[in-house]
Parts: C-alpha cells; sequence; structure tokens
C-alpha cells in the first residue's frame, strides 16, 4: 500500500504567526502524500473572551453552548483552516480545507449528557473514506479543522485528536497510514531542559512507569492516552513529533504496544 | 454543453437562520448541476461591532485592515460557509465550501492604492477551473466564499458579485451557464409595493431609464451593473431573481444586452 502521513497541530503550535510559520514549513517538508487535522482551542479562547464568553472546560474538553459554537465555527473553519490553507498554498502544498460538514466526510451524534452536558460538541460516527481518498488522487493535502456536522444539519465542535484517530481508522484501508501528533517538544523527553532525553520509543508499560513517578504529567497524558489508543486500534505507526522532527520520526517518539 | 447554475447570494439573506433556511431550500430546489457562491456582509459588521472594530466603506466597498481581515476571514470562511454547508448537507445537497485559497481556486492580487487604500482587497487574477470541474464532476455542490489568496499566502477579502461572475466565465468552456443573483425581492420590480411588477426581461436602454428616472435607486444599482456586464461578458443567461423565484428564471428578472 502506498503511505499516507497524517499529521495533527493543536491550536497551540498555530496561535502565534511565527510558530504557525514553522509549522507550516515543516509539513510541507514531509514526503509524500499527507493530510493535515488542525485545532485552535487558544485562538477559539482567545476571541471567546474578546466577545465577553467565558472559555468553560471541563475534563479538557470544551463545554460548548450556542455562542460558544458560533465563535469556535468562526475560529476554527475560517480563521485558523484558511490561513494555514493560505500558508500552505504559498509553500507548494496544494491544500484544502474542510470541515467534516464539506462533502460530508465526517458525521457526529451530538454528545448525550450524562455527568456533564457538553453542548455541542459531537461524538464521530463515520468517516466518508472514498471522499478523502479521492481529493487525496487529485492531488490535494486535505485540511480539516475539529468541527463535523449531525444529519440534521447541526455543526457539532470535535476534539482534533479524535478526529485524528478516526480519519488515521478510516483511511487505514486504502492507505498505509504514519500517525504524527506535533506537540511543542520534539518528542516525549525525560526532561525538557535535555534535548538529548527524546525517547525514540515509548510502549504501554514505561509509559505507566513514567506516569505513576510523575515524570509524564498534565496535557501529555490524556494526548498520549489516545496515541495508545490509536496504536491499540491497529494504526501501524503513530509518533509523537515536534516542529523540527515532525519530517523525521526517527528523532521523534514511536509510540510501542 | 451541460447546463449549470451559478448562484449568488448576499449576507442580508444569510444573516437571520428563518430566512437563510428559506434560501437552502431554495436552492437545493435548483435542478442540475450547481455552484454556491455567498456574501456576509451584514453578520461580518455585526462581528466587527461585538469586537469593537467599527466598519468603514468607500463606494459600497470594505476598507480591509488587519483586524477587519481576521474578522472576514472568520465570518466568511468559517461561520457563514460553514452554517450553509450544513444547511445544505441536511437538504441532501452534498456542498463542498471552499475559499479560493483552497485547492487554489481562486487567485488574487491585493488592489494597488490609488485614491482608496482598501487594504486587504483581492482582485482576481485566476480561476482554476478545471478544480473546479473536477469537484462537481464527483458530484460535489461548491459553496464558495468571498476570500480569494495570492500567490504569497496572503487572504485578501473580495467581492461576492465579483467572484461569481469571474467563476461563470472561467466556467463558460464548460458548462451552460445560467447565473442567478439571489436579492431581496422576486426580481427587478418597477414597485415593491406590487408583486405583479416584476420585469420579465430588463435591457440595458430600459436600465438606464428606469435609472434616470429613479425607478431603479441605491443598491439595485452596482448589482445591475454588474449583472449587465457579467451578460456582455458573454454569460448566456444572468437572471435577477429572489428566493422564491430562484429555481424559476421565468418569474424572476432575465438581464438582455
Amino acid at each position: 500500500m502506498t503511505g499516507l502521513t497524517i499529521v495533527k497541530v493543536g491550536g497551540g503550535v498555530l496561535e502565534e504567526p511565527q510558530t504557525r510559520d514553522r509549522f507550516v514549513s515543516s509539513f510541507a517538508a514531509v514526503p509524500g502524500l499527507k493530510v493535515l487535522v488542525h485545532g485552535g482551542g487558544r485562538l477559539a479562547d482567545l476571541y471567546l473572551k474578546k466577545l465577553g464568553i467565558q472559555p468553560r472546560m471541563v475534563e479538557g474538553r470544551r463545554l460548548t453552548d450556542g455562542p460558544t459554537l458560533e465563535v469556535v465555527t468562526m475560529v476554527y473553519g475560517g480563521l485558523v483552516n484558511k490561513q494555514v490553507v493560505a500558508g500552505l498554498q504559498k509553500a507548494g502544498v496544494n491544500a484544502l480545507g474542510l470541515s467534516g460538514a464539506d462533502g460530508g466526510i465526517i458525521t457526529s451524534h451530538k454528545r448525550p449528557v450524562k455527568q456533564h452536558d457538553y453542548g455541542y460538541v459531537g461524538d464521530i460516527v463515520h468517516v466518508e473514506a472514498q471522499a478523502l481518498v479521492q481529493f487525496i488522487a487529485l492531488g490535494y493535502v486535505p485540511v480539516i479543522c475539529p468541527l463535523t456536522c449531525d444529519n440534521k444539519g447541526q455543526l457539532l465542535n470535535t476534539n482534533a485528536d479524535t478526529i485524528a484517530r478516526e480519519v488515521a481508522m478510516a483511511l487505514s484501508g486504502s492507505f498505509r497510514i504514519s500517525l504524527r501528533f506535533c506537540i511543542d517538544y520534539p518528542g516525549v523527553m525525560l526532561d525538557t531542559a535535555r534535548p538529548g532525553s527524546v525517547l525514540p520509543l515509548l510502549d504501554r508499560s514505561s509509559y505507566e512507569e513514567y506516569r505513576n513517578s510523575k515524570v509524564i504529567v498534565d496535557g501529555m497524558i490524556p494526548k498520549l492516552d489516545n496515541a495508545f489508543a490509536t496504536r491499540a486500534a491497529g494504526i501501524q505507526e503513530v509518533v509523537i513529533a515536534g516542529l523540527d522532527t515532525l519530517s523525521d520520526p526517527d528523532k521523534a517518539t514511536r509510540i510501542a504496544l
């Protein structure tokens, strides 16, 4: 099978023009067929505050009421997606910006209210792989923002890491997938002050040890949980990489079972 | 040649959920292959004001400084485009939201400073017709927002009527085009209080008479000037229609030379 690299990048990297430009160059340097899935949470927070709406999070997930949905639709689908697409076009990458609604590529349903009411948050029910395969076959690089749509026309805010995983799973029938999560560090580091401390490989038992001993903490935990879940779901290559290691997984951290 | 209907709808119709829903139903009812080009100026004004930025216009065109460009990128590319795409998907139309940057479909250059500095406003230099033809051949209905991109990665605010005209011209080599401008009235009316006063046909000499006698005034003038320019440029069918006449040009106003 032909290889396909799927990169997920978060809002932290995309917030500042300078790191966004660095990311665009790094992504452009990834060889072969590729797909980008991006977040935008920090810019959403910025615009929510500018508009007098207090961002509300529960267990790392955004509570998305009606006004918040309007803002994330603007920031993810408009500002971040179009800036990244324009930057990639300049870098010679024929980027095609997409939300889950476009071409019906990702269908979700509104998360049922259990312990929390997350509001307009979507859980993915279907990825229309054939549409993405066709766009890739035409030479486009899909650039997917974290918005999906249910079958009743309701846009829903959807976690970008989850989109990356579901898109990887859906495309794994057509391509040999390398899924790379781009973070602020070159990979998983034992000591962020020591560049040489990037782990080339992280398996689940080591991960649990590092987590227990508080070497791995905070925001890295949901990222790594998702990365292990993706690897366990059958994606052969899952990598935690940084801006400078995105096109060279040997310098980043591969996830092992 | 196969027929293709290109509809342009302005921000006035799309601002309120109720008229947006009516428009989506009307557009869904247009038979055959189709493309939508939308504006979003009124929602942009609303968000500019919410963000403390005073909208500035010169001769009906928006002065687009840096902060204004961010807002129109969010509103046109995100809010309006994705809401319309989601609504069309619900109505069974396989809508594909696009800015000019996506797939490099519309390239522009920043308008040179002459009498006014319009800021980040783009004049179209190229429409990549082949990309649009491919999307249409795959069964998608392109939904184009009024943002374009220069070849240096700069997003530019671009008039939606002009985009509709340039897309019509570019696709006229592949399809027999009907270009329909959707307005708040069923067509060009001699008396907006009398539904029966819709002109079935308007030629240039009659238009000039009506304009001189102040029967046609204000915002209709730039719309009709653009419609006549489009007809003169070789588009065989140019129609001024309303929400209820969009799929039936015989009840709207055709533009004649």
